[in-house]
C-alpha cells in the first residue's frame, strides 16, 4: 500500500466524478484532478471536453490544468496529478512542462500512454486499475469508436 | 531553401502576426499557425493566453490547435505547424498526439524545446532563425520576466 494511501483514494475519486460526469453528458469519460500532495487540497479538476466543446486539446488533464489557473512552480512540483486513464503524449507533455512528480493512473487497459517517458524523467508513475475507470472507456468506445480514436489522433478502424 | 519556401514564409507570417498581437496585448509573445501542408489553407493560429486569459495550458501551439478545432486524423498528418518559438515539452507531445509531420520553428535562441524528441519521432523540424522572433521574445524576458519563467515551469532566477 502506498505511503499516500489517503490522498490516492481523494484525488482518484475527484477524477471519477469529472469522468461520469462527462459520460453522463454524452462525452469522452477521462476525468482529472490535481492535488497539493501534503495538504490534500483539491487544485483543479476538469474532464475531456471533446464533444462538449468541440475541443481537441481540453484533455481530462488540460482541463484539470486549465481548471487550476495560473501556479507558481513549487506548487505543481508539490502536487499529484490524477488521471482516470494513462496520460496521452499532450497530457505527458504537461506533466514534464509543469514538473509535477507524482502521477496517479486509474487505468492503462484501454490506452496505454507515455508512461515510460514520465518515468524516464523521475515521475513517480502509479497504476490503480480501477474497475470503474476501466469500465467507463469501455462502454464509451464500443459506443462512440470515432470520437474516442479522434482523441488519441488516430482514424476509426474501418 | 526548402521545398517548402512559399509555405514556410505565409505560416511564419501568421505565426508571427500571432505574437505581434500577444505582444500588443501585454501578452507572451509567441504564436502559432497549423497550414495545410499541400493546399497551404490556413487551419487556425493562435498566442499564448496565459496573461490575457489567465492560463497556463494555451500556449501559442495549443491555441492555434484550439482555434482549428476537431479535426481529422488525416488532415493533422497532412499539416505544417508553425511557431515562433521552439514548442516546449506539452507543445510537443501534442504535435506528436495528432502525428503533425513537420514543424517550422521561428526561433530557438531564447527557449529550446524537445526538438530532439520530435525527431526521434521521425517529424521533420525545421529551425528559421528568424530576427523578429527573437527580438520579441528577448524584449518580453526583460520586461516580465515572472511571466516568461512561469511559462515554462521554473521558479524565477533570484
Amino acid at each position: 500500500m502506498s505511503n499516500h494511501a489517503k490522498l490516492d483514494q481523494l484525488g482518484l475519486q475527484a477524477a471519477l466524478e469529472q469522468a461520469r460526469k462527462s459520460y453522463s453528458e454524452g462525452g469522452i469519460p477521462i476525468g482529472s484532478a490535481i492535488v497539493a500532495t501534503s495538504s490534500m487540497e483539491i487544485l483543479g479538476v476538469g474532464h475531456n471536453q471533446r464533444i462538449q466543446k468541440a475541443s481537441p486539446t481540453l484533455h481530462g488533464e488540460i482541463s484539470a490544468l486549465e481548471a487550476a489557473g495560473r501556479l507558481k512552480a513549487e506548487v505543481y512540483r508539490g502536487a499529484t496529478i490524477f488521471t482516470t486513464l494513462s496520460p496521452c503524449s499532450m497530457c505527458t507533455g504537461a506533466i514534464l512542462l509543469y514538473n509535477i512528480p507524482r502521477v496517479v493512473i486509474g487505468e492503462n487497459t484501454n490506452f496505454k500512454g507515455n508512461e515510460d517517458l514520465l518515468k524516464s524523467h523521475g515521475v513517480e508513475v502509479i497504476i490503480i486499475d480501477n474497475a470503474e475507470c476501466k469500465e467507463l472507456m469501455e462502454n464509451f468506445i464500443k459506443e462512440k469508436p470515432e470520437d474516442w480514436y479522434e482523441d488519441i489522433g488516430e482514424a476509426t478502424a474501418s
